[in-house]
């Protein structure tokens, strides 16, 4: 026969999808009552408005109504006060978003050198990662000087979550977090020593609701210094794409971060090399506007592929000003894929 | 009569060019043997090798051979020892060779954002005043991933002068101070956390001999923290050149760095745009390859002039990977010297 018990014990195999705990576990099933097969459930939200209130409703309404003898189910929400929830997740007070989060797989985007295009090889992985099915992340670890943001058309603020901050969602789903995202205006400086850069990524990576991903790409600003430190050292690293510019004047600073990722022994999974060539619209002709490429002495030094070239393109600078980069198609994005792929497993010696 | 002691009033009144005192207050006169009209002079250097010496030789002569009586001038070079330096430079024992130098205008080069361009602004505006006559100095103040080097095609290692490291001289007598020169190799990185990188720039500064300078460039790394935060608190910083390129992405981080120079009350001379376009050399056509100009947004922020704008030169690639930065000739140097004197004498407003 039909009672409470045995709508809690269906109850008790619904998980909450970003907890992954189960309802009755986080204490969120608040009332059952049926009346001649018809079932009213109250389930609190750990948060009010919570991004997928639609989704525990339905989970919660399908098991229910798979049981015997239930002809009609209603969901009613509510939300716990900050007393419950803090009671609730006692354990998971600060810094624990990290616990929830099932990351299978972290890259860093790396160069050393600056704008070289890191945070547009961040984007196009990203898109094409999540074009093909993938859950993808993208951590803006460039604290003073963020370009995600705009490039994926996301602007702040963001929502707390209930074990850390909820990251922005792109167009296309790809979860995005970035300091630009905290602060009042775009424009505002963070004018800060490397210890709270450090800091502040080590927040952006464990204080984020980045919850099932199979790539978190992390964007690194340039240099060596603690943004990079901090990244490798903090997070479990799996992998680094290095992008590099044909100069000679960016091939040795790029070593550089080669010579860096070697000595923290994070392993280097590819090569990219981005403002290859101009084609002129007018003429078609290949323009090698930053002279004949060094790419070579750095894939060498990385002992890794040369996984794409990247031509410089007008429409992709359009496409990026105006929060486009989902939009973009180049010829050349199936091989990074192709080739990122085909390096990436090769690499994954540390999953989460 | 000629005698020892009218040859050392005159040697009393000859100064070394680098310590600006006189050589026989500094006791670099070791002995002077007259006979018949011929003098023989012996003065000690400060460092063995002193690259200055030539001229210190002749300023003996000269003064000498001025008194009547003189038929004839020799002069001997010793050079001192690690103690006599020591003793007679006792209270110029670490970092004081900021003691020495004569400053007249300190000017940061700045961005916020990588790769726009700032190495080559601070190259070509340096090889520009260089050609005016002026006595010009560039500190790299990136320390991990400097540029300056490569573009003035120079190499460490540095050598020790007698109270400081001694700066490299470029080609047309532009004295370049990088921590590359100080590196066993250009592509080892500097793995530093930012108060070691605060640190190295304090002493790229204050541990050099610049000596007399009309104008000392500091090139900045990207981003708004450890090193733009000790170059404007530690260095009389008396104006900013703040560069950009055509992208709003760029104009949005540079204005980081505007409201950065302006919350630490250092004056903005100007901004100048890198990459602003690129002719097509089949066509002549220009390309305004990194889309419509959004700089003025940035000199709208920073209550500043466009000095000038900088189009995207296959060249300008060329020559500064082969280290020939001051062969460059484009047609707008001449408008941003112009531009950027006419604006600095408004800034100065620190002189050092």
């Amino acid at each position: 026969m039909l009672n409470k018990e045995k709508v809690l014990e269906v109850l008790a195999q619904v998980n909450d999808p970003e907890l992954h705990r189960s309802l009755t576990d986080l204490k969120m099933v608040r009332d059952v009552v049926i009346q001649d097969g018809k079932v009213e459930i109250t389930i609190a939200l750990t948060v009010p408005n919570c991004p997928l209130k639609g989704q525990i409703e339905s989970d919660v309404r399908a098991a229910t109504a798979a049981l015997p003898e239930v002809k009609e189910v209603s969901v009613q929400l509510i939300s716990m006060t900050d007393e419950e929830r803090k009671a609730l997740l006692g354990e998971a007070k600060e810094g624990t978003a990290v616990q929830y989060n099932r990351i299978q797989r972290i890259v860093a985007v790396m160069s050393g050198k600056g704008g070289v295009g890191k945070s547009l090889v961040t984007g196009l992985l990203a898109t094409a990662l999540a074009r093909e099915g993938y859950q993808v992340g993208v951590l803006d670890a460039d604290i003073t000087g963020p370009s995600i943001p705009m490039l994926f058309g996301l602007h702040g603020p963001v929502e707390p979550g209930p074990v850390g901050i909820r990251p922005l969602q792109s167009r296309t789903g790809i979860k995005v977090m970035s300091m630009n995202f905290l602060l009042e205006s775009e424009d505002q400086p963070v004018i800060w020593r490397g210890p709270l850069v450090g800091k502040a990524i080590t927040q952006l990576w464990g204080d984020v609701m980045w919850g099932d991903l199979d790539y978190l790409l992390v964007d690194l600003p340039p240099g060596t210094s603690d943004a990079s430190l901090t990244t490798m050292q903090s997070l479990p690293v799996n992998g680094i794409v290095m992008v590099t510019t044909p100069q000679k004047l960016a091939s040795m600073v790029v070593r550089k971060a080669v010579h860096m990722a070697q000595a923290v022994k994070t392993p280097i999974v590819g090569v990219v090399e981005n403002m290859a060539y101009f084609v002129c619209p007018d003429t078609g002709r290949k323009h090698f506007i930053f002279g004949p490429s060094h790419t070579g002495e750095v894939a060498l030094a990385a002992y890794a592929p040369l996984l794409v070239q990247l031509p410089i393109d007008q429409n992709i600078a359009t496409l990026c000003d105006a929060g486009e980069i989902e939009m973009v198609t180049l010829a050349e994005i199936p091989e990074l894929l192709k080739a990122f792929t085909q390096a990436m497993p090769v690499v994954v010696n540390r999953p989460v």
